[in-house]
């Protein structure tokens, strides 16, 4: 009798296989290649902690003052502008949440510039423009920086690599290792508008309104997360490509639990909504660029979500489940209609190129 | 009557105009583009420092103890895979050398990846693996990562940016601006082994002997060069993109100063020579990837040369020039035949995507 493992994935044929756009779409095939090729071959106590930055012990910063927090993102995003903003101000809220999502303060910012030859200088200028005012209005500089040019059609537009630095407080330990079954998990406003807005616009759809990319940098909202309850978020993260699904289901894995949720407390705006259903598109796996999940110790989520609540960007936050105990580290949705299904990971591109 | 000042450069025409490759090749078009358009919008205290880094205050980091420093590089090099290393171990080296260069002590590596639909798994794995050899080497690992997948024809195999992160010592002052008059230059090794080892795979040229890139952390030689008589070392950088001519011009500008070499004291290999002529190109302006420039105070250049010849990136090291008083800031060499030029900067686009 052949037992198959529940959750069996066939090895990357790495001798014959290439790369596709699902390798980058942040689901399931990304998960294995960075576990199969990357993490194989780089493998470090930092790289293993599996987040969306890294942890690291500093030589002089005193150890009762921090530790330094890194995190880097690749933006790829097509088109470079779009409703809400655009390929600048993305690459520093991306990068900025990746250190904030571990509980960090932002410190300064890098980033490099990878420019198609033939790229209008007014364009450039617009972008680095808005990742001025961006990193400004957060308060996280850009120190430093690198610009590369390859030729037409050996890139497209734009890339851009930002890398974050930070410095986490002694008694912080944020990462997706720390869910704990009856743990509440609080979301902090809509959901799919920022895939949406891309998408809209690539495909040059016109909409009644316009729907706008919630792009934006949460650091502030997670620190006053942080001190409403001090030890009480076990994890943060933003769910940007994959989706909400996506990002829960990593959780889930990370910490060997469940999570079970409520599709009535998820939030979609009605227009976000209607694109979704006409493009055929799932909300739950559509990139958000300025929401956050968190899991909260139980005791604690009615002051942590009042404290979201006080906030900007936390002003429609919701408790939108648990985490249950679970050894296939399933997420399970209870629906509008009083069935349960299982909300699998993203297992191909939904979105290719939507950060 | 009409007075033009000495180097004058037309500003960039940013409503009409557009990237091309010379804007990436290191040399004043690039410096004029960083100037203009990137300094202009992100400007900030850390970016006009001016160096290939940021020297950087941490909270918490006992300021007797260090300062932080962060570097970054896109690596877009074509080919991909080159005689003495590739696109991984460049990405590698390259940040980490940006780090030295400060004179801080590299710690941390940060790595994203745009690839290309369709790219051979292989290749990545070969990739990934050598810059994982380079950063087991060199001691310093990739901590945290970013991938990201493009269409076919909108990227062109791998792009790697990296950024790295160090801790610079309280008595240690080194940037490009701190070169005096009557300051010894020095030179660790030959120039041009680099661009020629990558130009001569990319062209399909097969000369007698191949000729490898000098591709090669620096941190260690750095490390022995500022242990051997602290404080003497003003100025550290590494001659990539652009070569030797550029980035003494760079120096020159920054600290407002005027170098004069010694054509006779520079060290090109014979191959390289050849390759170079055959090629027509001019070794001064050839990119090199494990080579560094110091300048030094005249008191100490016996000392820091000895220690750099003692250690096997330094086994080479000469002593090309001095810095002299120039209002002009030009670099002038006494060549073989007794005669004196100007060496300038890189005007346009000598060896495009070679790093």
């Amino acid at each position: 009798m052949t037992v198959v493992k529940p959750n069996y994935i066939r090895p990357l044929d790495i001798r014959h296989g290439r790369i596709d756009m699902s390798h980058g779409a942040g689901g399931k095939a990304s998960a294995q290649l960075i576990e199969e090729l990357f993490l194989a071959a780089l493998d470090n106590e930092f790289l293993r902690q599996g987040d969306d930055g890294a942890v690291l012990p500093l030589p002089g910063l005193d150890a009762a003052q921090g530790r330094l927090v890194m995190a880097t993102d690749a933006h790829v995003v097509s088109p470079l502008f779009f409703p809400g903003g655009d390929v600048g101000c993305l690459s520093v809220h991306g990068t900025i949440n990746d250190v904030a999502m571990l509980g960090a303060r932002p410190l300064y910012l890098s980033a490099s510039f990878v420019i198609e030859e033939g790229f209008p200088l007014a364009d450039l200028q617009r972008i680095v423009r808005s990742m001025a005012a961006a990193a400004r209005e957060a308060g996280v500089p850009v120190v430093t920086g690198d610009t590369k040019v390859v030729e037409q059609n050996k890139g497209d537009g734009v890339f851009i690599s930002t890398t974050g630095v930070g410095v986490l407080a002694k008694d912080v330990e944020i990462s997706g290792r720390r869910a704990r079954p009856g743990d509440v998990v609080l979301l902090s406003g809509t959901i799919g508008d920022h895939g949406v807005a891309v998408l809209s616009q690539r495909e040059s759809l016109a909409f009644a309104t316009t729907i706008e990319s919630d792009t934006a940098a949460l650091h502030t909202l997670v620190a006053v997360m942080l001190a409403a309850a001090p030890g009480a978020v076990r994890v943060l993260r933003d769910p940007t490509r994959g989706g909400l699904a996506t990002t829960l289901n990593e959780i889930a894995r990370q910490s060997g639990v469940g999570v079970l949720l409520n599709e009535a407390d998820i939030a979609v705006k009605p227009e976000v909504q209607a694109a979704c259903e006409l493009l055929g598109l799932d909300p739950l796996y559509v990139a958000n660029e300025g929401k956050l999940i968190a899991v909260v110790a139980p005791e604690a989520a009615d002051t942590v979500l009042a404290a979201m609540r006080a906030h900007p960007q936390g002003a429609e936050a919701t408790q939108i489940g648990k985490i249950s105990e679970d050894p296939y580290h399933f997420v399970q949705m209870l629906t509008r209609f009083g069935g349960r299904r299982v909300v699998d990971w993203l297992s191909g591109e939904q979105l290719p190129r939507i950060c």
